[in-house]
């Protein structure tokens, strides 16, 4: 049976000198090569789905064949995850400042070109190898090297980006807010979408926004680009670039589901066999259609109104152009105005996601969609 | 087709002078002695299916023959209605004090016995109006004579229960966090419980605890008990007497479903029919199951720890003493202690709602239950 | 050198399982029949500036001759402590259900008269050590033996309340919004409020409404008058009934200002010397004017409009009837209405203390005085 | 005496339908070729002092002998305003997005060029009148015509910035946390931060980061080193590009002072007296040293730790390398380690605002300072 090891890292203090400390569950393979995966959990502090994942994780694991180095972190974020405004975990930003706790992985696009400049000859072995020195090297200078200091959120993020910068293969578990499962996925890495028992992924490009997926595979894939600017072609998911990073959305917000978490774990374990991290055949794919867009066909519909939402479309069901996608109620119109207002799109739409409450301002982002979506 | 008036009441101002204001629809019945009927929603902020409920009554009562003088209530406490911290809505209190916007309303105790004492005599009609206005005085006194001021909140529900004190018949739709539809009826008034299409009801003493239900009925129990202290004996529920009050917790909070809000307002309908609001034979209680429980007995469970709960029992089904209400997942505890805790008791309850997320400090409320309940 | 002694409570856990904690310093002394000292800051989130003070204690008692035991508890609330909504910590409530984190002490009122009853005829040291005895085993009932549980507040409160009910002496150090420093003293105890550094005290009655100084008082002084009903009479303050519980207000919210907490424990320290917890002579309370008022003339003034609030009126000031307090700013009727609203009473008034933010709802507390106030 | 003209724009709905309105002061000058100034306050809600100047404005305007078409805007945000999370105003961001107020303005720079390009030739009366029509266009562009929607801080930004984009001067009234008066400007206008009565002033580049004075200013510089680019060369500041725009920060949050609000107002009538806005020559700047420096040197200092901090260096007063801006109290070190922790950089700097609160986690930002400055 495989043993996990527990270690605690500790991520910062709060003004009463409580220290905010990250459980972390590592399995180190005996193989020299073997790859490394890192998954965490509950960057935003609602997301809690994860957390049970990996419970089930750790449990599946046990009695795998594991080939590659594992690191398992739930609770990645302990101020975020402890955070209560009213009765629900506030979800998405640091409380003080408002910033989202999945924006503040670093990465600087100045280093690229200089590395591969440097490196134009070196061995894919070695460009592996320095350039993740590189990546290490700067998030250690962030954390240790700096008088003005770092913000709450960066000393969280950085420590859990140099565990991921670590891996080949990163799975940033998160949730929607009420939401079907569905996955982020570089464009690059569109097989692996297949692997995962998720039926909607987004495929994204090589665009930097501040996210552990991308913090983890930009540098690679811009890496590749500077390489090929240079004459030298890699191709990215192989060799030194067998680089694969997702954000893994589990479902819903504010909820834990043991037993959905069971199936959430043996889908990961698919794709985790799929690379070679287990040596089974036993964790196959389920069967299901596939839907995929492109990211910039993944559309955010804000409320036109002010009101009362009865969301009505639902997820995953392609909805056609001129349907309901939700109904706004506007008592304050009754008896003399609209008090029902349909909210539709001139377009079809694949729904993948709403808004966690019945109340919105007028632009609130109420549902998020698929455009010009299709099957994998 | 019957017609509600609409008017517009100016219940407070916030920083920039923006007027908070509450829509009210109201019925005038030709008759004399027509009974009157009061229903308010959302006085909690997140507690908004009442609203649609609303709207599905004045829907349906168009074509009723209605019996009554009828006021309806949507966004109750404009304050709570539109305060949001991260996606959700603030529920249940005021966010600067605090204070449960449901404790707010008035009752003087010590007015009561006096009145009977002064009134000893008097007919019903007179006790009946004597009183409404004693009551009404000292909302007004509240209201308007009072150097001093008064809270946000106070100000709110003062006016909504001069509305209220005019009425019989007096309806607070309110939601649980995630819940099921159950109802707070006095003790007195149990034979009405059989008339709503809600499982689930608790009998109420008459304690004042500053909520609404309780603002209405307990100053007219207290009443019929001073009365007899001093030897004459009226029946609460009749004659000068006939006043009902309660509180109707709809299912769950931060949701609206006008499908459901159409069933809902048939049960109310069904309540009103029963009480001859309406000329109608049409509005059938449905057949299901009814449960009740004094409120001694409707219990709260405090988690024992902190963590995150995997909620098992289902709301309306009982549980047998020593099964799992709930799965605590501690991850924290994983490889060195017990990942997962259930939470059960040592006796039979029904379970009625649990806390609305699965993340949980030690000292949560986790679930809300009855025991030694029984069927009515 | 006195060595004040280092151990942590644990008082709850968070959602990940973090513990709760709280650092509690005692001195023991070797007298068997010293008397017990309590001190506890920080029960309300932004109220710090009582850390600052147990630690200029902490200090100056290094050298001092201390003739008691002492136990000083800073940071006593630690969700409160580290509660972030925006910049602020929120100050006063359970993020989660609103409730009042003062307001959670324990005292059953009906324990009192059966316990005088039975020890009509015990000395009075063994009325002491009973009924002190009675009062911690109740809240060891609380704590321990109850399947329901307790919220999160009550764990706290109660094992702060099992301290300081073995202490004569408790001081609850809290501060104001923005805030004179102030006092509330038991009316026993009126003699004691001119040995503190503090301008203005409160003297407040018998009537438990939940905070550490009445739960703290209000079972001894009950006791007292327990057995006064049975012919037995005890001076309040003196032999068994030497006790004396305090909230001492230091001034204003969200700061800490070492060098005033120096002072304000000279004050302390000056109030401790007087009841022979120190040896000396070197404490001598400041020379300056002391008001108070009777709690029922403390009185808060509620905002009569929303606006922005310039606050007029000094602390501590006597202020004339008529005088403006402050003046109220709506720019929303600026060329049509009243740009400036002063807000005036129409006694004089002594202010005490205002609202921490100068944006106000219509309702939102504005300012708290003194009515009837004297000089002591 | 001068009139401004009041009217009320509708910049969004809540939840329960109310209307987010915002107040506008106009004054229309006569003659045909004047300039326009565009004031605007309280976009983040804590900072109210800009309305009180906004009203000190209008008092002072009344006799002034104007040139200008001056629109003045209080309460600007009013979902930021009104929004409480206990006692106070959450100041900088969208409670339910964390996204903040003052980021959201819009500015598409790839219409520069282009722009430049068709116009090469034009007038700089053609090149001012186009290029303002241009950003208005895109301004109703995203305000109504997109079938997706707006965000509820968009569509408040975007009305502001169509009436920001008609004016050549525009002030954008903020204030710090806790913090002395600072104004930010930009480069290319140095010379107009001598005429307010600000102490301390941050020279700011052409880049777009969301913020109104950037969203002002940065389009023309853009534009005019588009022009450049093609050979054309026009001076920032002067004809067609006679826009200066800049951010106010008037002190500290959450509080207002008219008597201050007076003396800032006049400062404020001193830069546009030099701007021709006003023919007089009464206002004349104060006598102070002006200090300034540029934006890459005004520098954020994070807590190095958890705390409760004592704040030390004042604003606006130089200090010298190593000695302490803060003290950080550690009362849970205390016994054990080290309670009182010195905060201290390695360079001079000039204090300009800290945080709002004593209680810090480790990564909060703490103060903000110039380093590298000079008097101007």
């Amino acid at each position: 049976m495989n043993t996990f090891k527990k270690s605690i890292m500790h991520v910062g203090e709060m003004a009463s000198g409580a220290k905010l400390t990250v459980p972390i569950y590592t399995y180190e393979c005996r193989q020299s090569e073997a790859p490394s995966v890192y998954i965490q959990a509950n960057m935003h502090g609602a997301e809690v789905q994860g957390n049970a994942v990996i419970f089930q994780l750790l449990e599946l694991l046990k009695n795998c064949d594991i080939q590659a180095n594992i690191t398992l972190v739930p609770y990645a974020n302990p101020v975020g995850c402890n955070h209560k405004n009213g009765e629900y975990t506030l979800g998405r930003f640091d409380p003080i400042t408002g910033v989202n706790w999945n924006r503040m992985y670093h990465f600087d696009e100045s280093v690229i070109a200089p590395f591969a400049q440097k490196n134009i000859d070196a061995s894919e072995a070695e460009i592996q190898a320095n350039f993740q020195q590189l990546l290490l090297d700067q998030i250690e200078q962030k954390l240790d090297h700096n008088i003005w200091g770092l913000t709450t959120g960066q000393r969280i993020a950085y420590q859990l980006q140099r565990m991921a910068h670590q891996a080949d293969l990163v799975l940033d578990l998160h949730t929607g807010p009420i939401s079907s499962k569905h996955l982020y996925c570089p464009e690059y890495a569109k097989e692996s979408a297949n692997y995962f028992d998720i039926p909607h992924t987004i495929f994204i490009p090589n665009d930097f926004d501040g996210a552990m997926d991308e913090a983890t595979f930009c540098p690679w894939w811009s890496l590749q680009q500077a390489y090929k600017a240079l004459g030298r072609n890699f191709v990215m998911g192989q060799g030194a670039f067998a680089k694969e990073s997702f954000t893994v959305e589990l479902g819903s917000q504010e909820q834990i589901d043991l037993d959905v978490a069971h199936e959430d774990a043996l889908g990961i374990l698919s794709y985790l066999q799929y690379k070679n991290v287990l040596n089974s055949a036993k964790f196959i794919p389920q069967k299901m259609t596939r839907y995929a867009c492109y990211l910039k066909d993944y559309k955010a519909l804000y409320a036109p109104m002010g009101g009362m939402v009865d969301y009505l479309a639902e997820f995953g069901k392609p909805l056609a152009a001129g349907e309901p996608l939700a109904r706004i109620l506007r008592m304050d119109n009754y008896g003399d105005g609209d008090p029902l207002h349909n909210v539709c799109l001139d377009k079809a739409v694949l729904p993948i996601l709403h808004f966690a409450s019945a109340s919105v301002n007028q632009g609130t982002e109420l549902y998020k969609v698929f455009i010009d979506y299709f099957e994998i």
